[in-house]
C-alpha cells in the first residue's frame, strides 16, 4: 500500500468511432503518466457513445477487445494502474457495462454495473438501459498496491447501501465513471459524490466523458475528485480535460478519528448486509 | 392524508433561559399557524442551550414537562402539527435527546436520537453527547393525519441506512431538527440533507436554531425545506426566521416513476434489515 499517491481522471470525449475513442484514451492517460499519475481513471462508455443502439455494435468480449489490449499495453508501458471507465462488454450473448481495473498489463478487477439505469422525465430525458444492458451481481472492492478501491458505475452511486457495503469492506477510495445528464448533472451529480464521501468518510472520483452536444446523451461533464471530508479537490469543467489531485491515505484515517461516523452506526438497530 | 399542506420551520434563536425559549417558540409557532402553516418544525434543543453541562439542569420529565405543556396549549389552540424539535428528556434517572410530535393538544409521536454526536477536531470543535446523553433505540416513522412523517435528530442524519428504512417504511417527509456547528455546517449540512432527499426522493425539512454566538456551540442556522428531487423550497440564513414551503405529495409518486431507485435497489445483493 502507498500512502500518498496522485489520482487522475481523463476526461475525455467520446465520439461515435471506436478506434478515435481508444487513441484518445491512450493518448490521455500517456499525458497523465507522464504526469506521475499513480492512479488513472476513464469515463464510462469511454470506446463507445452512450447510447442504447449503439452498445451492441460496440461490445466487445475480453479475450478479443481491442479496447482492453490498447489499455493493457499502454498500463505495461508505465506500469500505473488503470480503472478503465467502462465498455459495453460482450459475455455469452449479453451485454454488461464493464469497468476492467489494470495493473502491469493485467486486469487485476472487474466491475459490472449493478443498477441499469432507466429513467422517463417526459420532454427532458429518457432512456432505458434495461432493454439491452444485463446487470452485473457482484460488488467490488480491489485490494491493489494503491489501496483498496471499491468500484460502481455512474447508476450505482444512487444507491447509498452499495457504498457503504464498500467501505465496510475496507475501501479507501470508491471510483466512480458515471455519465450523468443535463438534467441530472446539475441537479444530483456534485451533491451525491460529495455525499458518498462524507458518509463514508472515504475520497471518491467520479469520471464523467466530456460534454458532446453531437451525440444522442450528453453527458454533463464535471469530473472530481472529493476528499473524505467531502472537500472538492479537482473538478473539471464541461470540456476534455485531465484532473489531478494529491491522495493521502491519512485523511481516511484523520477524519474517521474526528468524526466516528463508521463506529457510531448502530448495529443492533439496522444492519446492511450483502448476500 | 392531505396531499397539499404548507410546512413551517421556526430557525428560533434559543438563549440560556428557559422560560424566554418556551415562550419565544409558542409566539413562533403562533406566528406559523397563522400563516396558515400545517406542519410546523422547531429545531433540536429548542428549550436549552445545546451544551453538555446544561442538559441536565434543563432535562425535564414528560409527565411534568412545562416546555410540552405549552407546546401541547398551542397545538390544541391552533390544531396544528407540531414537531417539537428537541429537548433534553428526563426518564428513570437517564437523559434522552428528545423529539416529542403533537396533534391538537395530545402527543402523537417520540423520537429519541439514536445516535450521539461525539466529535473532536482539534483547534475547531469538541463535544461528547455520550458524556450526559443516552441514546434513543427506536426508529419512528409517524402516521399522521397530513402524512407519514419520518423523524430522526441531528447526527442520526449521517446514517444513510436509517433514512433509507424509514423511506421503505413509507415515509414522505423525513423531519430533522439539528444543529450543525460552524465548522460541520459549512462543510457538510446542506450536501447531507439535500443527498437525503435525491436518494430516498421524499421531501426533508432540518431545523436549525438560529446563530447565537453568545453560546458555547453556535448553530449553523440555514434551516431548510427540501423537495424529493432534491432542490431547496425554503432556506432560513443564521438569522431567527420562520421559513414555509408548500408540500405537494404527488411530488414523491412522480419523482420516484421518473426516475425509480427504490423500486431499482437490488435486494438480491444487498439488504437493509431492522432488529
Amino acid at each position: 500500500m502507498k500512502e500518498f499517491f496522485k489520482l487522475a481522471i481523463c476526461q475525455m470525449k467520446v465520439v461515435d468511432e471506436k478506434r478515435m475513442n481508444i487513441n484518445r484514451a491512450v493518448s490521455m492517460i500517456e499525458d497523465a503518466a507522464q504526469n506521475k499519475a499513480d492512479l488513472i481513471v476513464l469515463p464510462e462508455m469511454f470506446n463507445c457513445p452512450y447510447d442504447i443502439n449503439k452498445f451492441k455494435e460496440y461490445a466487445e468480449k475480453r479475450e478479443d477487445s481491442k479496447t482492453l489490449k490498447a489499455i493493457s499495453n499502454i498500463s505495461k508501458g508505465f506500469g500505473v494502474h488503470i480503472i478503465a471507465g467502462s465498455i459495453p462488454e460482450l459475455d455469452n450473448g449479453k451485454i454488461y457495462n464493464s469497468s476492467f481495473a489494470f495493473n502491469n498489463g493485467k486486469i487485476v478487477g472487474l466491475c459490472r454495473k449493478i443498477h441499469l439505469f432507466d429513467i422517463d422525465i417526459p420532454d427532458k430525458i429518457t432512456f432505458k438501459e434495461s432493454e439491452v444492458l444485463t446487470a452485473g451481481n457482484q460488488i467490488t472492492v480491489l485490494d491493489t498496491k494503491l489501496c483498496k478501491i471499491g468500484l460502481s458505475i455512474c447508476y450505482d452511486m444512487r444507491f447509498p447501501e452499495l457504498l457503504r457495503i464498500m467501505a465496510l469492506k475496507g475501501a479507501q477510495i470508491i471510483v466512480i465513471p458515471g455519465a450523468f445528464n443535463m438534467t441530472t448533472g446539475p441537479a444530483h451529480w456534485e451533491t451525491l459524490i460529495r455525499a458518498r464521501a462524507i458518509d463514508n468518510q472515504i475520497y471518491v472520483a467520479a469520471a464523467s466523458p466530456a460534454r458532446n452536444n453531437e451525440l444522442s446523451y450528453v453527458a454533463y461533464g464535471n469530473s472530481m475528485i472529493v476528499n473524505p471530508w467531502g472537500t472538492i479537490l479537482a473538478r473539471a469543467n464541461e470540456k476534455e480535460d485531465i484532473i489531478y489531485a494529491d491522495i493521502n491515505l491519512k485523511e481516511v484515517k484523520k477524519v474517521r478519528e474526528e468524526l466516528p461516523v463508521l463506529k457510531n452506526r448502530r448495529n443492533n438497530i439496522y444492519e446492511i448486509i450483502e448476500k
